[in-house]
């Protein structure tokens, strides 16, 4: 039985996986992180939700296929265990603009796997406006 | 031990409260949904991340308390349990602007309290250009 500190380096490696594969187009290892067997939910930035393995696994394919695609730097990762589950909210950095995403991971045959993400924009204005909370200070 | 059809009515029954407090701007009810225990995390359309229930309980307040907040109607909700956790995907559909939301619920002292939110503005181009997939229609 993996302790709770061992659980969250777990889950924080995860969410480094995922980006990893985003960041290297890797369609394989990001097939990989999403769960198998349990519902998936993925919504991608503007988009509608995706509610079927098949249909995520296929949407990533299309965005790492996209010549246009930027970078992406995931920063200010926190990460909260819920027993079996834990969620992941961090900032994703493009050249122009910020996201927010929660990345949101189940325990499936022993390993952190991928349920849900959702990616969404941070206004400008409230990077400019506001300080952020201090749980997102690095 | 509640069966899963009585979880999955729970957690819809709970996803609706959360409607019926948001357009009843009823901020004692929105403090009553949301887990007492548990960490919370809620992404407000364009906001960072508040992740401390108190920062979340007086973003309602204060969304609550804006004159110019639209009322919206909640569309399509698809459920998926996932053992003491469980996702709610629906559209929040407002005068201009539909946005997909995530609302995440875990099981805390036998009831099904709200520990995660994430709204966010689904694009035109996708309203107009995309069917929606399979399990988003009515």
């Amino acid at each position: 039985m993996p302790s709770r500190t061992q659980d969250l380096a777990a889950v924080l490696e995860a969410n480094s996986a995922f980006y990893t594969a985003f960041s290297q187009r890797d369609a394989a290892a990001m097939a990989k992180l999403w769960a198998s067997h349990l519902p998936v939910v993925c919504v991608h930035p503007g988009w509608p939700p995706l509610l079927d393995r098949a249909d995520v696994i296929q949407s990533w394919q299309r965005i790492f296929a996209n010549p246009d695609q930027p970078d992406l730097r995931q920063m200010k990762e926190r990460a909260f265990l819920l027993g079996d589950f834990a969620l992941v909210v961090c900032l994703e950095v493009l050249p122009n603009a910020t996201l927010v995403a929660t990345n949101t991971f189940a325990r499936e045959s022993g390993s952190w796997r991928m349920v849900h993400h959702q990616s969404s924009p941070l206004s400008m204005e409230s990077l400019e406006e506001e300080e952020p909370p201090a749980e997102l200070r690095n």
